[in-house]
């Protein structure tokens, strides 16, 4: 497995791959590797000759006060366990040369980045999306994985490569979860064990959903107030949002007729966890 | 010589131009092709083996009460002055293709779109930055060439590529003028015989500021009055901006000590004209 710190090198490395006519696939992570993670990278695995995972934590998508300091990091553990997933190679590369001096560019996609994660985390997706298209630039696969954990980001990720023509297949993987329910994310580690163990409401709360969506319940208000009142029964979390909209143009959610996108993030401090389910 | 009408096709003749270890080259305009057009397929000719010339008069560049739908288009006679200088395709998209209807993605460059023409023409250089990013998805190139006449464009087109890690290299074609000075545009043709007269004097006040800046005066404010005041006595021009900016951040100019570029735009109405001169 290479390990691959330059653009310039990466570039290299990528133009002999897809001159042997070999398929690319590529998973962008921002490290902290967990079984999440390590599905995207074994759905890359089914669909490409070699893939590269890129393992870099993108400023740009994070605001002021957020956790960028302090996101957890651990490149010799993430290394290990790329290795053992059989990945060709991991782009892991640094700020400098990433974000020059004079770095004035940034992608936008308009009102998609402005509802459900976008309200409470104004500039995010902006920063995600801006990195991803210099990723794509750089890396040039011909299909990348996303999780469909941040479905927000898949979406809009979607989005842009329709919109702006990115000659990159777009898969979006399955959540995973713990057993429990809770699904996968490198902020988990922010929680207390109590926390821990109250986080499962989520996962709940989106099953009871799916639940009333195939008893025939659309009343999407009514089935949210249930979903609030049960996270706030049951934990001490604080709810950001609980929201469903289109699950295409995360617009006015038109239920029975196209899918919904039920969506939800919820502060247990320090962290904020979000989830959400897809309902047909 | 292909014409071209879908993205589909304009990618797979790119792709095999490539697969072949052709050098692809790339103009884009938005047609009605004149000596300044030329010069830029001559220039991309130099360096490629293959040439593309895309005739496309992009929508989102234009400002509500700009001149969009009467932008001058003759596609018959730019296929014919494509085909005489020798290049391999055309490719002439049309608006339902370029732009879905669920379009919500832009590219930004923040600050070095605002100054200058981006003043008075507020979302132009997002239109612009949107289209390239799109153009250089569709065809691939390994190299593009703009004009020195669009200076703004071409700064702002260079720093998204070095921001977004766009793998094109671009090329900054010289200035094609009339024998009496006045930059070749498509807007010339709006210009009334006593308006094409008076133009020149946007060219004669570059030249003006060119020689303050050889005997060594560099009093940019000075330099730009005297202009100013050219342009108002030898012309109904209707001043929009003189602008000395860095001639690559668009920021605070340095002169003597980093390039300068000196810009202008005037109003001969309906026609508004621009020009400039990078002083080093």
């Amino acid at each position: 497995m290479k390990v691959i710190r330059t653009i310039s090198e990466m570039r290299s490395w990528s133009k002999e791959i897809k001159n042997n006519g070999y398929i690319l696939g590529f998973v962008p992570t921002m490290g902290f590797l967990h079984e999440g993670h390590l599905s995207l990278i074994r759905e890359a695995k089914k669909h490409a000759d070699k893939v590269v995972v890129s393992i870099y934590v993108n400023p740009t998508q994070f605001g002021p006060g957020e956790d960028f300091e302090k996101y957890p990091r651990d490149f010799a553990r993430d290394e290990k366990l790329c290795l053992k997933e059989g990945v060709d190679a991991v782009f892991y590369p640094d700020d400098q040369q990433m974000y020059g001096p004079l770095h004035k560019t940034y992608v936008i996609t308009e009102d998609l980045s402005k509802v459900l994660c976008g309200r409470s985390r104004p500039g995010h997706f902006r920063g995600v999306t801006t990195i991803v298209a210099k990723l794509f630039n750089i890396v040039q696969p011909d299909f990348a994985v996303f999780g469909q954990k941040d479905a927000q980001q898949a979406i809009i990720i979607k989005r842009m490569v329709e919109d702006l023509n990115f000659p990159v297949e777009i898969v979006v993987a399955p959540i995973i979860r713990e057993a429990d329910g809770l699904a996968m994310s490198s902020r988990n580690k922010y929680l207390s064990p109590q926390q821990r163990k109250e986080a499962t409401v989520l996962y709940r709360s989106l099953k009871l959903a799916e639940h009333e969506f195939k008893r025939g319940n659309f009343d999407l208000e009514a089935i949210k107030a249930k979903m609030r009142h049960l996270i706030e029964t049951e934990s001490t979390g604080q709810i950001d949002y609980i929201e469903a909209v289109d699950a295409e143009t995360l617009g006015k959610p038109v239920p029975g007729k196209r899918s919904v996108l039920l969506a939800l993030a919820v502060f247990f401090h320090p962290a904020r966890l979000i989830d959400n389910i897809i309902l047909k």
